[in-house]
């Protein structure tokens, strides 16, 4: 069972990356940081004859590093009461994907793995990011993805969440599932 | 009363905008593109002692059209069960424009609006585009907004929405309620 | 296509009456009135020994009036946020028909049904009824039934949901539906 | 500060009974167990000329031994995807209250609480269980009562909820919290 954490924060070492740098330490996982790579919003084409346009950017490089791995972990902070856009801008892409014939198995390959969420929010985060995990629900039940579970932390200012015992317990407990 | 949209769609005459349209027959109002402008992902300074740098992008340019009115139509399809990845960019970016000194009355200002939402989707919208619409009204509490209503319209191919009977006469009514 | 209306309401005339009546003009239908009748709480015993006791009251009668029908509505005024206490006592009580030999096709018959919710509010129905919306879906879910779509009126005063014309417009397209 | 739990299963040392004395071990509690008490539902009279007449139960004996505290936890099994119908009842009958003239300062006395949830399910409760969490914050909001957090425990059979580290470790942090 391998790991891939997809980062969805702009701040290095934020309060998301500490509670999930907890959740697998340890463990060997690919970790892609979504702001060091240029993702193109979607354009939707598929009602277009010309179809989909390939984007020219980093998004099927971090397909491709996505792919071979059993669980995911959607790692972003909260912002506005969701993932941030960066993320959201690459699940809004899979609809390209689905129709790419370069990657003819992407729904059937998702629908292997398992998700995670875990998101750092400093309003109300287990109230107000609620919203957040019911959407997350949606795409992974569109996806046949099956949900794992999630971490809501509360934290503002760097460190924050160090502070939050029940989402480092809770990191800790989906540390030694991991470990299986 | 004057009135901006926020139109989130990357398709010209999408389902979206053929509801939106119906709702603002008649009416003069700032119609915004999304797709038609640059707009960078928030970069997280927060906490940093520089602060927020200026993102070179047409953002600003685009705040500065929203400002004036005192009515705001966020116009979105429903990509993966909330708002689009670019839309999300933009609101992402009001965490910046919060501290500008540029903005001083950021707040204030659109404290006084107040917004409708407006989203076409093609998977059961009235149910699982549900967890938009309560992070859009997280979103406008936070910022004071008004919340006016919301449409959810059914449609997937070009015109589909003009099946949606329902979110049809609901434009309708919007209409009315805009016309004054 | 036959239809079973459950009424949750305690108020002769509410407004969730007169919205659901407007769906159903014409169209004969099975009334059952929750409040003309007596309905215990459930009493869990699915770990006791002894099973599931009778509980002598009208439930079951209940259920056996709307267990014909192919078209279920859960009419209900919007009560603290949700349905009612007497409704939600019906549904909690179908843990133990789903035991009960007496209607040992339960979960089955329930499963071929298709469910419609008119709930009528005074507190911001179309965003705080959202929950309620949501639980009934988990609710349809697990027994199998199609979530035919919901209507949320406004209203508290007698008559009041008269001035929801959009309420009032989707209960005639519901109209339209169930007669086919 | 004194602390009263509401506790709504019908079943004696269910699991949410168990978690929840996890909660307040070594706190004294003013316990009230819906189960050994009458409950008659609302009958809505608030349109009436009549108004509220008393319903002879048991409800208002336990606004008695409510209301004298600061802290509220309500616990509840997960049925049916929000609270029980026997603790939905008590809450209906909320709208009585604030319009009996025995207890005039009803609504402020409420507002001036801090309450806690306490759930069980046995059906993924952490993500099914959020419509009812959505719905306790719209509640307590209407009554101006601090929602203090929530916790959502895994179980069926008796003593599940042991199993669940994360619930009995939140559990043990409310309790430190409690203790003050």
């Amino acid at each position: 069972m391998t790991i891939a954490i997809i980062y969805g924060g702009t701040r290095q070492n934020g309060n998301t990356e500490t509670l999930t740098e907890h959740a697998v330490q340890g463990i060997v996982a690919e970790k892609i940081y979504l702001r060091d790579h240029t993702i193109q919003p979607i354009v939707d084409m598929r009602h277009s004859e010309d179809g989909f346009q390939d984007r020219n950017d980093d998004y099927n490089s971090l397909i491709d590093r996505i792919l071979p791995h059993d669980i995911l972990i959607f790692a972003t902070p909260i912002y506005w009461y969701s993932m941030s856009g960066t993320m959201k801008n690459v699940i809004d892409r899979w609809s390209q994907t689905l129709r790419d014939p370069k990657y003819p198995d992407f729904k059937n390959k998702m629908a292997s793995k398992k998700a995670f969420v875990i998101a750092v929010g400093g309003d109300n985060p287990t109230i107000k990011g609620l919203p957040m995990i019911q959407q997350f629900q949606h795409i992974f039940d569109f996806m046949g993805i099956e949900f794992g579970g999630y971490i809501l932390g509360k934290g503002n200012k760097p460190e924050d969440v160090l502070q939050d015992k029940e989402a480092l317990f809770a990191a800790s407990q989906l540390n030694l599932q991991l470990k299986g």
